[in-house]
């Protein structure tokens, strides 16, 4: 730190770089004795000089994640929305890639040592006995076969190359976590089945449709003789699995600024959140699957079958993990007093969030899949629990984490396709990979969505599967998926097609969403609560109907929910000592917050202004009629109703009003809508409802439930 | 990734500890071709192993976090103020500490393989070429020589031992960046001469006075024979400079919480964090010094200048360099309408910021010096041109980071005692260590405050002085250089015994702020505003020229800063087509922004009202009765005054102006103060102002200037 300055690579990337001749003082080290000293300056050098190469690599992406900000506010400041932000961010890197490879030159042979040793084994650590005193050395990895000598050549590009466990420690949990943390809830379980149907089942066929078809290509590879190296049946699968994952960030991005159909988006979201914690399981459980024999490589379908033991205990193992941590917060925040100090409060929120990633990961689950669930569960619990202030904390900290993730990832996406080092570009592997991604993807959509909408009263449009057919962006997860493990000739042959994969999703696909979209007539400007769902019209009776069929496990869900959970987890909902057995009284009065017994004189409030909450819901939806009595029953009209719920029972009331509404959207509703109910004289007459004003609902931050 | 689970070291601590027989898998690799698969194999388990192990060390650390804010806010909750929370840490630390140290028992010879080549080198990056295929290694540094074989026996511990250059990459830099934004500038400002004489004077002496005494102590022990291992003269400087720095952390918390003196915290807090600047600034000089020539660790007077400009010149290019992100993030804010999006405006704001740190590391400065700088910039021009939304992102963003990374630090600290393998504790360095220290910190304090005291009207007391000797902890900087390299016997005695010092001070002294306080009679509860500095009593004329002369190259910089720089780096001030001179007319006018004009029209308000402020800033310093007549003329009978400062000029009264109010207060106060100055008939008569409600100025976020 701080002495002569001398050109480093990073920053002056255009002149020709003289590295400092440290390694020329190396040579003298060794003399025991008087030499110390120099021997200290030296050790003292290096680091300095490693110290700032790394400032100089970090700071090339800091620059780059800089000049996309300034270039995505002007984008969005002109109302440019032909380019996504993280399009631009891979454009960036791109060019700094280009320059870093072919406009510095670091001369040769001047960086390292070559120990030709006769070891016979590669350990994470090594010792290396240096004239009686021992230096540790880390195992950064395998370095291209072929290349040999030319490594020395390419230093400084293997330096700008991060290690990519930082994608899958610091970079990925973030982005996940705010998923969950940002989910719309009532959108995505309203849709669960069909959103399940698309992660789970649609990934899985995507996975084995791309490995077949890439199989078929490999094989007629090495007949053609195009083939450099191994490439097993596992290897094609791997391939498949990794991707499947599509990517929520640029076309959701985008259908959100647009307002696209709620139902739509809903289903995107979900399906590419939930798939990206599926492609995670399924290739690692493919890789577990590998060593299962001598002739390793084959199909077998016993191993098949402890494949998916595998995935089934990982995705649950990770689910259950990722719950629990959420709920230890929500407990914890509940029954100290943490909400007088926010800064406290959402320290210990970040903390246990990313406690749940590195303990999925330390007890062999997958982080990635364990925080989504912990995002959704901190969302759900935890966060009715914080101070105001955190919450606007948490959710500021997260987006902010998010976006600066995302972009990093996309912009080093761009510059590993010129600093990578050891790419290769197959074109038959190519052509072969991008047939099998959109047959894959077809594969996924198409069929689903039939068997889907042979249950779903409110049918997937066909433009709505061509839009979702369009939007399987592959983005962040699959690049960290592939950058993973690059030692072998496959590995290396599927990350540069899996690079080219995202770029021409991100670019082409992420590019024309808003040309597909009017293409396909799916009308943007929807507000997310008026929603309008142009695919199917019911009529109101068949419509309840299906609800209340598809909907009962949800429903003994939301029940449970609401009279157990969130009276346990959170200070919401009514007091325990109502809701339990007698018998559990004093447990129930144990762990019932003082604010429950409050909200309990409220509670027949909040009851008797779900009927009109309901009500109100309704009226979003469509043109609606509503009739009022004093009595609370109602008879509901509709001209036109589409997705939306009717209230006919009390279970019905209370899971629409926990999927419409937050608990502390009552009070507020209470007071602005609970006139007309008052009202004593209110004959059965026809009240039209207008549109209703909804200003809570336009604004997300403090519309959670 | 998630396949069977095996036992790992950190998560189940306690437990005899089986390593997975991958070293015996790595024996089979080396026979080329079909081997490949299961080498693959062998590869990604090793992988999967390292990942995990490190979410488990990660995650000690986070538990431990976790851990640290719960018992902050029990302690916070009972109004417990004996143990800051940074004590708490370091306990919590050293418990775990002790736990990994003898609770956890890893059987040998088991992970590392030690390689005797004839390599007469370290290089950074070693290619290790086991049977045709090219290993990467990157250097760790050196492994303690004298325990040799006993290496593998600390594995797990040596895992856990973080990488020094995280502590300057990643933890420092938010910290003193905080410390720069939120510096409460009027108080710092004020006292500005006092704090850049402790900080900078008082530091170099501290370090030679230690570094004489522990020459002597050194010399000594080499007489006795206590001696293990060279420790030259230079070696006592390094030491000197790497504890002098003191901490701004525990006690200025204890203070701010307590709301001791104003000026006491300024002049501490001033000092604290401009003294980590030089100490870096100094210790890395001293290292550079080193290997000036052969005999190279005896003292010379033309290496000690060489030093000095060594010094000189690192310092000034951090400053300036700091200063400059600073003003091109304002600029950027400024003359882009980034301030639509807030997200995008934080995230540009936090990538300059940190850009700060690795240009200045990139380019031989020492970046947390720059970051500090920085911050003072951003906090003085940025922060006006932000959304109200992004300053309390930020704000509360850096908030957050500094809260975790001082944590985090306190609790390694903690866990290094025990963890780190190559400690040196030598009884009698440790004892010269603390005399030296407490000699060095009187040999700042004493003779300094008695030459300041000359020149300053407004004296630091003797209590103060004792206050400043004794709250003159060390903490996080200290810890951070010293553990920066620790590869020869000196750097690690002197490494064990910082730890030792930083315990000491940050326990005993931390501890004993509270009791210290009481004894020295030092006034808590006084309001940041309403100070009431106990130490000088002065009459009014007396003041007001003590101010006049001292403040004069104040109060060109100010006036400067107000009529050019904040006109032209943020939306506030004068524009500048009024300011500068007729000539630069279309630049000005280019550079103005259009809130500048719109100010325009108030000023005349703000102007006029300056003067009330002025009369009501100067009531807060004391009892004091203002005369105020129609034209603006006022008498001020002071019944005692302190340390205010009374306008006797436009000059005086734009500064004070300038050092009392943000501009964004002026409409508030405008509003607020202005009716009593419109009154027409107001007769020289005796008004006496209680003292002020002064509510914006309790609230610290909106109290920026």
């Amino acid at each position: 730190m701080g002495t002569t300055p001398r050109p480093i690579p990073g920053v002056k990337p255009l002149k020709t770089l003289l590295l400092p001749p440290f390694v020329l003082t190396l040579a003298l080290v060794g003399i025991q004795g008087e030499s110390h000293a120099m021997d200290n300056v030296a050790t003292e050098r290096m680091a300095e000089e490693s110290h700032r190469q790394d400032s100089a690599n970090l700071l090339i992406f800091i620059m780059l994640l800089t000049l996309t900000i300034l270039t995505i506010w002007l984008f969005k400041h002109r109302r440019f929305r032909f380019l996504h932000e993280t399009g631009l961010a891979m454009i960036y890197g791109l060019l700094v890639g280009v320059i870093l490879r072919f406009g510095v030159h670091v001369p040769q042979s001047m960086s390292d040592v070559v120990l030709s040793c006769a070891v016979n084994a590669s350990p994470a650590t090594l010792l290396v006995n240096v004239s009686g005193r021992f230096y540790e050395y880390t195992l950064k990895g395998e370095v291209s076969r072929s290349k040999g000598h030319q490594v020395q050549d390419d230093e400084m590009l293997r330096k700008v190359t991060f290690d990519p466990e930082v994608f899958f420690n610091i970079l990925l949990p973030p982005i996940i976590f705010h998923a969950g943390y940002s989910l719309k809830r009532r959108h995505f379980f309203r849709n669960i089945g069909s959103i399940l149907a698309y992660a789970f089942m649609g990934t899985v066929i995507s996975c084995f449709v791309i490995g077949l078809i890439m199989y078929g290509f490999v094989s007629f590879m090495k007949v053609v003789g195009q083939l450099g190296g191994d490439f097993y049946f596992t290897d094609c699968l791997f391939f498949g699995a990794i991707v499947s994952a599509t990517d929520p960030v640029t076309v959701l991005a985008i259908f959100n600024e647009l307002k696209v159909d709620v139902d739509l988006y809903a289903l995107l979201f979900g399906e590419s959140v939930l798939n990206d914690a599926v492609a995670i399981v399924l290739s690692s459980s493919i890789v577990a699957y590998q060593p299962a024999g001598d002739n390793s490589h084959s199909f077998e379908a016993m191993a098949l079958l402890k494949s998916f033991g595998i995935f089934l205990g990982v995705f649950s193992g990770s689910f259950a993990l990722g719950v629990a941590t959420g709920v230890m917060t929500a407990l914890v925040t509940k029954f100290t007093k943490l909400r007088d100090f926010p800064l406290l409060e959402t320290a210990l929120f970040f903390l246990m969030s990313w406690s749940t990633f590195l303990l999925a990961e330390a007890c062999g689950f997958t982080g990635v899949v364990a925080v989504l669930f912990c995002g959704i569960t901190q969302a759900h619990y935890t966060y009715n629990n914080l101070s105001p202030d955190s919450q606007d904390r948490t959710k500021q900290l997260f987006e902010l984490l998010n976006f600066l993730a995302e972009n990093f990832i996309f912009s080093y996406m761009g510059l590993t396709l010129f600093s990578f080092q050891s790419h290769v570009f197959n074109p038959l592997f190519i052509i072969g990979a991008f047939v099998a991604v959109f047959l894959g993807r077809a594969a996924n959509i198409y069929p689903l969505s039939f068997l889907l909408n042979l249950g779903r009263k409110n049918k997937i449009g066909s433009n709505f599967q061509h839009a979702m057919m369009f939007a399987g962006l592959r983005g962040a997860m699959t690049f960290a998926l592939s950058i993973r493990d690059t030692a072998t000739y496959a590995r290396q042959m599927m990350f540069s097609t899996t690079l080219l994969i995202v770029f021409f999703t991100v670019w082409i696909c992420g590019g024309g969403t808003m040309p597909m979209l009017s293409f396909m007539s799916i009308p943007v400007g929807v507000d997310s609560d008026q929603e309008n769902s142009s695919s199917a019209v019911l009529d109101g009776s068949q419509r309840r109907n299906t609800k209340h069929e598809s909907a009962w496990p949800f429903r003994i869900w939301y029940n449970f929910d609401r009279n157990y959970l969130k009276p346990l987890l959170t200070h919401s909902g009514p007091p325990l000592t109502a809701t339990l057995p007698a018998c559990c009284g004093p447990l129930a009065r144990c762990l019932t917050s003082p604010q429950a017994y409050e909200n309990e004189g409220q509670l027949h409030d909040d009851d008797s202004d779900f009927i009109l909450n309901d009500a109100s819901v309704s009226s979003m939806y469509a043109d609606v009629t509503v009739s009022t009595d004093a009595s609370g029953s109602r008879t509901i009209n509709r001209k036109r109703s589409s997705t939306a719920s009717t209230g006919c029972g009390p279970f019905d009331e209370g899971l629409d009003h926990e999927l419409a509404l937050a608990e502390h959207e009552v009070a507020i509703r209470g007071t602005r809508l609970v006139l007309p109910m008052d009202d004593p004289v209110d004959p059965p007459t026809t009240v039209t409802l207008p549109p209703p004003p909804s200003p809570p609902r336009s604004d997300p931050r403090r519309h959670r439930l």
